[in-house]
């Protein structure tokens, strides 16, 4: 839009919830048709800045956009795959997704090297307790930052087994405390989905809400008819850190891991052994959201 | 002593409490007679990966120093002072120091932006009520940070006057909240102050606290014998920003100023014109500290 209205350059305030002058920063995309300006995003302090200049009367303020950033192109990389066989029912699976690629100005620990450790640690004590009747098989998805392609690859190469998914599970929301699960459902999917919730009243990390999104990995998935659930983590301290160099390991606790590895694995086995499975994602919710079509 | 013992560089892990992976810089010296290696401050997070790394059993791990910074040649600058001459005895000084410069990461606003605007705003209500019976004298000194040169200046320059100079109170501990005052001295200095104090109780900020230093700038006056005082604020938060890009203005809070501006117009203009000057310095606290010599 910028560049139509005839500018050379974007500038975007960070979203993001830090006050350290960290430029939280995300994606971008242009249009084929109009020119590519530069676009950058500076910290909330650094637009306060701006904004003090403006609203003190100057007629403009002259900034110099020094960027080292550009755009390659795209390399073969590998989502990486492993799976606990169900012992009743091999053939169906119950998926847990999260994904190994960060952006990059951190080392990705809450974005998203959590979801990686908990959906690990959650497939290890599954299968240390026997495994489950269904197959557990844990998707750690390439490329999520950058289009989704590993989700997109993913559900391409296995289109013809979609309906052996009688679910997938993201964890994409940091490494703070659960509150509790997403569905992309209704009636009666979410009161199968309570039912197995239930005992993580214990760590109040039962609540099914309901959503229209449950993951960027597994949109491919929900929009394929595979139950999509996301864990939900407290996210109150998520933006200080997303996408900026602070996004490092000292910023996850490990006992709240253990209860995000606690919920999932609940969810995770009650849904691989469940008599039945949840009802296919409604037509409503099979629609691409613009962002990811 | 890294260079002694041959390092080619060295690193410190940053001594900052934010956790957003900037680096706290501060200063460092030379002697004379040993190598200048490169000496760089890292993040807590990388800090600590450096740690990890070495107690996961690597030797050694490589780290490639790229720096930017140099030691120029001193400058000429100056010392902003102003005055509200004495009613009554205009040659009888009360001096608000606080220091212009700042560290170069940030634009300065708590180290020490904060104390030049809490100085100026006392002095400007004291002014409003008409003034006080001896002089209120506000410097801004310049260089604090590296080597309190502009303090130095001062007191060479008003060696001659040193015995007028009453009290000097400085403003160096950021913007929030003031707890009372430090005094470089012992009784019946310190119960002069606190019956100066007492009606600060209103806003907690009457206590007084007995110190070997009250602030960088007035440590050559402190020297001479000038009763020194520092403004106490609530630190808290201050190792978050202090140094580091982020000591920006959003740092400050209004309201929290203007408690810091109450307290400081209260004790100088307490001291301005009290019927009895306080004690001069000890001399057990009138010997330089290590660092200032």
């Amino acid at each position: 839009l910028a560049a139509k209205a005839g500018a050379v350059g974007a500038l975007i305030r960070s979203v993001g919830t830090g006050a350290y002058r960290l430029a939280h920063t995300g994606a971008m995309a242009y249009e084929d048709a109009t020119p590519k300006i530069p676009f950058a995003a500076v910290s909330a302090e650094d637009a306060d800045l701006l904004h003090r200049l403006l609203a003190g009367g100057k007629q403009a303020v002259n900034v110099r956009m020094k960027m080292g950033c550009e755009k390659l192109p795209d390399q073969p990389s590998s989502n990486v795959v492993g799976e606990i066989p169900g012992t009743e029912l091999p053939s169906e699976i119950v998926l847990l997704a999260a994904h190994l690629d960060s952006w990059d100005l951190g080392t990705g620990a809450i974005d998203d090297g959590a979801g990686c450790a908990i959906m690990l640690e959650a497939a290890r004590l599954i299968r240390a307790a026997g495994g489950a009747r269904r197959t557990i098989r844990v998707v750690l998805f390439m490329n999520e930052e950058q289009g989704t392609s590993g989700g997109r690859a993913y559900t391409e190469r296995h289109r013809a087994e979609m309906d052996k998914h009688v679910a997938a599970i993201e964890a994409d929301e940091g490494g703070a405390r659960p509150l509790g699960f997403s569905l992309v459902g209704d009636e009666p999917a979410l009161g199968m989905l309570r039912a197995i919730t239930a005992p993580l009243e214990t760590i109040r990390a039962q609540a099914v809400t309901q959503a229209h999104f449950a993951g960027a990995d597994i949109t491919g998935l929900q929009v394929s008819g595979v139950p999509s659930i996301g864990l939900s983590n407290d996210m109150t301290n998520y933006f200080d850190w997303h996408h900026t160099a602070a996004d490092t390991v000292d910023k996850l606790d490990r006992e709240e891991l253990a209860l995000s590895v606690a919920a999932v694995t609940v969810v995770a086995q009650g849904l691989a052994d469940a008599k039945h499975t949840l009802p296919r994602t409604p037509a409503a919710s099979r629609e691409l959201p613009s962002w990811a079509r």
